[in-house]
Parts: C-alpha cells; structure tokens; sequence
C-alpha cells in the first residue's frame, strides 16, 4: 500500500538539504493575514491580534505508525489533524504549522513528495499555514515533528481544568472507529503477507479505515459552539481513548464524573467489526485511541443549545471530585474509570 | 563520558509517559509575562503584544550528536541553544521554547534527568520558558525537537534578504572552534576505544571543546545592537558554515560579496589546533560548523557606532549580484566562495 511513485526513484542526497526543502514545499502558499513571512529565513515571522495557542507533537516511525499499512500521503495529512486537533480542543482556530522531518536513505525524494503532498492537501483543507521546519536525515526510520500555532478568543479558550460540578460531558462525532480500523489493517497485513496476491474487499470497512487512515481534526466544534453561542468550561481531544481524556479533565478540574454506557455514540461499523473481532465496543471506545474528537464540557444551562446537534452526544456528567470517576452500565452497575489509553512508552520491547 | 547517574537507573516504563513529563519538568518555573498558560494542556497559551518569531529543529542521535562524547546535560544545553540562535538572528527576544523526545528503552529516567537539566539550565539562563513537548518512545536512538518563540519590533526584525551593496558585512565572536573541538573529541574517542584507562589532559584545548558541548547562543547582540542604536539590514546564524551563511544573504539580497580572509576572527586555540590537525584555518572558518555567531550586514553609516566593540568583527563588504561572492585572500587572490557546510543529508550511508 506504499505510494512511492514507481517508476521514478530520486536519491534524497541528489537534490541536497536545501534545495529539498524548496522543492517540497514549493507548492505552498501562505494565506492567514497573520503569517508575515514563511518558510526560508531563520524564523518565520507571525502577527496575530489575539493570544496564541501553541501544541507540538512527535511522530516516529514503528511507534505511531507502520508504513506497511499507512500510505505516506495519509501520514502526511494525519500529523497535520493530530496538531490542528490539540488547538481546536482548545476552542481556537488553527493558523500555522511548522513541519520537521528526519528520514534514513531508504526514502526518496518521490516519497517525501508523497507526504508534503498530504501535509499540504490538509493546511489546504483546514486553512492553515506551513511557516517552517527542518528537514534532515536519520539513521533509521522516518521522524515527523509538527509544531501548530491557533488564534483564540481569550475570554473562550478551553482549558482542561475547568469543568465544574454538574457541568454535562459531551462528546463530538462517534468513537471507536479509528482503533477498529487499526485492527482490520492488521489484519490484512497479516494476510498480505501470507498471501500477496489476495485483493481483499474492504469496501464494508471503509468508515472505520479512513477514521485509522485518514482522520479529520473537529474544526467545526469551535466554529459550532460560537454560533450556539456556548463556550466549553473545559475541553480536551481525544487521542489516547476516552477513558484517559476523561480523567484528564477529571484530575485538572478536581471534580468526579458519571459516564453513561448507553449513551457512548458509536457507529454501525464499529459495533459491527467489534462483533466480528470478538471485541466490547465499550472497552474499545473507552481505550482505543486516535479518533481525534473533542470532548468538553457545558454548563447545564447550556444544554438547550445542544441537545438536538447531530454532531454532538451528551455522554454523562461531572461530579463532586470525592465521588470519584464512574462508568454507569447498561445493567446500571457502577465501574471505576481507568486510564488505559495509548501509553506510547509501554510499547517498547 | 556519559553523566548517566550512576547507581540509579530507573526504567522509562515504571514511570509511565505522563508521569514522566510531569516529573521532567516539575522543576520548571514560567517567568515571561506572555507566557499565560504552559505545561499540561491540550497547547501552551501565549500572549505576546509584539509580533512573534518561531524556528524549529530536530535533532538526531547518529546525525547531529554522538552520545560516546556528548553529555546528556550538555545535549539539553545545546539543543535549546541551536534554538534560540536562530531566534537572535532574527534580531528578536526569545521568550518560549517547546521540546520534544523520543528515545529507546535504552535511556533511563535519570539519563533523561540530565538531559532536562541542561534544557533547565538553559531556560534559566536566558530566561526563556519551557511551555510544551511531548515524550514518546523511539525504535531506535534519541530524537530531539525544539521549538523556539521570540517577540520582535516589527521595524527591527533582521530577515537574510535585506543586504545592499555597499552594506558591511560583520560576525560575533570568533570562528572554527566549534568545529576544531569536535575534532579534538572524536580523537580522543578513538583513544579511548584502544585505551579506556587513559586519563587525556583536554585542558589546553577548553575554550574549543566548550565551543562544541556547551555552544551560547548570541542573545547579547541584539541587545548590544539595540543599545548602539544599529538596526542590522539583514542577519542569519552561523550553524553550518561561514560561508554558507554568507551566500544565503547574498542569494535572498541579490548582491555579491567581498570576504576579507585576514579580517577572520579566529581564537589562538582554533589557530594552534588547526596546526596541530594539519588543516587550513581559513577553510575550516568557512565550512566548519556550529559556532552559532551571528552574521549580518550593516549601513556603511553605522561603521563608527560598531568599529570598537570587542563582539564584532567587520570582514567584509556586500558588492553588486554580478561581482559574484569572493574571498580575497591574504595574498590579494581572488576565489569564489562555495557554500559546503553541512549538509546532514550527505551523513548518510
């Protein structure tokens, strides 16, 4: 499923460091009236006229992603959404990317094509600017560092220790999908390499690949919640998996939450895959990572405004923090929350 | 020469990827007034009440450094340094930084303890905030990625394409140190190899072995520049070599140059190593890395106000775009500059 170019194979060393990185990122264009000056000096030059936001985040190959199944165009989109996410769970709006990448000498030119190709399909699709980066080479593997910059309202930023008793939790979009994705390309892999020849039908598995593959950053959510005209008292993304996220929230706020089972807004295709995989679609909504959804909390006065958006699912709750964090099951049994979530670091050998 | 603690060397895992950020950096403390919201949310909140300036690097074990004779302490150091160099060079106060790692199980807490005790120290001493990262595992190696944030007065930023003929051309500091310790280290690492019991006398070569672990960079010069009341027509840091540095000006100023070799500031040190090493010390000042100067151009008007000053040298004049880019020898020759520099993408194998 690579999508290096076939039939042309640049060595990266034939173009040089510098020329590389014009060449890559010749194609793009600088747009927010902020950005003064982009990528070709020491520092981009910014001029926001309003407080900044500003997350970063690591991508490293074998740890975040497995290029047997990822296809560089996707991964290039995907490190952009994994930032715009972080600055959108802020209630802001996304403006600048820088993007560092590291790559051994197994990576062509072509390759790297691939990915800014993704990198600049998503600045393009979420109006954000590429302002910087670095581009060098490693010893093994692909590195992919991305640093975003938002604008915010400051009287509107959402942090995560907000949230107050009584606040309701709610949730963007479905959950799930991603890590049901994750385990139907897996899957394949196996099969692919048993069997190179098997054209697999996926077709049934779309939602839940592209929510792996191709996931989109919630820059609607802030958009939505000022023309309801409801700011979050706290608000997070889900990357890790919601339990974790909760608790996040949970721990910064000092509060408790009831988190309802019946209330987890899950797709068709997950609870369908979760059969087939012989998975609980709860445990996988509250510990598969990667859907990149937000999650915040509303003041309960608020919920007039939101309770008939398709977009949105009130999930449960906050309480006193000594009544502790709960998911209420079906069968109404009360269940201590637990941060499972992706911890990157266990995944060491 | 690893500072790796001694007699205490915990896992990454017994302390868990969030845990760990909090314990890394529990000691730092946030000091600039624009920095409204640090470590521990979805993104940094900034306020800056100037434009900004931002510049990223990633740094790779194998490419960038070399454990066998770098320090973690020192590393942390300079990551931040490399960092903020290019920040100066913009002519503007570095205020934030963000850093992310990545690194292998082979690292332990207390490696990564000293790693940020250098990153600390550096905050510290240039009184830049620490405001976000990420730490995630590696396949292989150390990743470091810095992120730096500086404010500016719109009417001072120094971009590399503001030269004209007739501008000054001027360095701080002195060149080709950085480069002569690194020679002198990987000498007495190969040492080492055959000898492990040999105890080096380094002292003579100090001030060059300090120019490679422990690079400053040039806060004081936009504050020197500010005080002599010279706004730089153009500036870029001297990461990869005197004389790339140079040709970026002169190919985003459209002019040539003029490079005087006797006016070269080179300390005695880089003078007796190069003899000791049998290299030229003209051609290691031009392609030698790392020494993280400042190079920029100034009005001939505003010859009297640097002339005296100790931290700057005048090495030369910028010229017409079609008098090309030359150095003029000691004996009055002629040669054109070529940018070599380093080029990490050449590192490959």
């Amino acid at each position: 499923m690579l999508d290096f170019h076939k039939n042309s194979k640049t060595r990266l060393t034939e173009l040089g460091e510098f020329n590389l990185i014009n060449h890559l990122t010749s194609q793009f264009s600088i747009k927010q009236a902020s950005s003064l000056l982009g990528i070709g000096d020491d520092a981009a030059i910014l001029k926001p006229n309003k407080p900044i936001v500003v997350s970063t985040d690591l991508l490293i190959e074998g740890i975040h992603f497995d290029l047997a199944y990822m296809p560089l165009m996707h991964l290039g989109y995907k490190s952009v959404m994994v930032n715009l996410s972080d600055i959108y769970a802020m209630n802001a709006k996304a403006t600048q990317i820088t993007v560092s990448i590291a790559c051994s000498n197994r990576f062509t030119v072509e390759a790297l094509e691939d990915l800014y190709a993704g990198i600049h399909k998503a600045c393009e699709l979420y109006g954000v600017d590429l302002v910087g980066g670095d581009t060098t080479s490693s010893i093994k593997g692909l590195q992919i560092s991305v640093t975003a910059i938002g604008e915010a309202n400051e009287e509107k930023i959402a942090k995560r220790s907000g949230a107050h008793e009584n606040d309701l939790l709610v949730v963007s979009g479905d959950l799930g999908g991603a890590f049901m994705g994750l385990q139907v390309l897996k899957r394949e892999n196996e099969v692919f390499k048993v069997n190179p020849n098997n054209q697999p039908d996926l077709s049934e598995y779309t939602y839940i690949i592209e929510r792996q593959l191709k996931p989109e950053a919630r820059k609607d959510i802030p958009e939505l919640l000022e023309k309801l005209e409801v700011v979050p008292t706290s608000m997070i993304d889900i990357s890790d998996g919601l339990s974790s996220e909760i608790l996040h929230i949970c721990n910064a706020s000092k509060v408790g939450v009831s988190l309802y089972e019946e209330k987890l807004p899950l797709d068709p295709t997950v609870i369908s895959s979760c059969e087939e995989f012989n998975l609980d679609s709860t445990t996988v909504v509250l510990n598969g990572g990667e859907d990149y959804e937000l999650l915040f909390t509303v003041k309960q006065e608020d919920y007039p405004k939101i309770k008939a958006n398709p977009s949105l699912s009130v999930i449960g709750h906050m309480t006193k923090q000594d009544q502790g964090c709960h998911l209420i099951t079906r069968a109404n049994q009360s269940i201590p929350l637990k941060a499972r979530g992706w911890n990157a670091l266990e995944d060491e050998d």
